[in-house]
């Protein structure tokens, strides 16, 4: 009877699973995984750049704006890496990202953790704070760039 | 003295305008502008692509999934049009775009609108209302195809 319940619990939850993976982007050939994660990664440059001159002290501080801008920072920042599945080794990403994937989890983790405060300071409007978390974030990207993107 | 007041109120204005346009992501060359329409356009494809199984019945509906992924479509669903400026002329898209702004613009605000409108469906649960709401939004996605993209 254990057993039965324990097959129909698998079952059960293999359905759930296919049924969430299979909701989510579809990659029939490596080139697609690898142009989502491209994509994503890219509007997080141009997004987490286009803050940089305020962050500089160039433009004025506008609290409401940076709000809107984290937020979308955000939301991508839990997109790339569905995009880095088995079997889409290639793009711009080092083979390290699959050789060495618990440091490649690790790394998305640390940058959607930093991605996390960087919007909780951006909702406190407190600049010297949002400066802090925007450096934080910026060292994520970075040090991901570091050890797992092909040099240019 | 109330000219005086009018300029003051245009000169704060612009400089607010101006800052506003320097915080969001700048883009020195056509191509970067290009690239970044192109990635808000391609993930929202493939967002709104990995919904098609569930939408089509072909796996189960998972109320929460579709309630997270619509939210990521939201949040890209305003993104593209700033990749649109003056002077980006190229890519996939057609001169159409330029020449007929107004209903280039009147598009992506329907596309906005059915997203807003798909997102209040995903909240709901209701799975009907899901759906329909899923196949306008394709609708507006397909129309603004027909009008200013390349044919393939």
């Amino acid at each position: 009877m254990k057993k039965i319940a324990a097959l129909v619990l698998s079952c059960a939850t293999a359905v759930l699973c296919m049924s969430v993976a299979q909701a989510e982007p579809q990659f029939e050939k490596a080139e697609d995984a690898i142009k989502y994660r491209q994509s994503a990664l890219s509007l997080m440059g141009a997004h987490s750049g286009g803050l940089a001159p305020m962050m500089r002290g160039r433009v004025p501080f506008d609290a409401e704006h940076v709000k809107a801008e984290v937020a979308i920072l955000k939301s991508l920042a839990g997109l790339p890496w569905k995009g880095f599945g088995e079997g889409t080794q290639g793009g711009n990403a080092r083979p390290a990202v699959w050789e060495d994937s618990a440091k490649f989890e690790a790394a998305a983790t640390k940058l959607q953790d930093n991605v996390e405060k960087f919007s909780q300071a951006a909702e406190s409007g407190d600049f010297e704070r949002i400066r802090a978390a925007y450096a934080d974030t910026g060292a994520s990207c970075k040090a991901c760039h570091d050890s797992f993107r092909q040099r240019r």
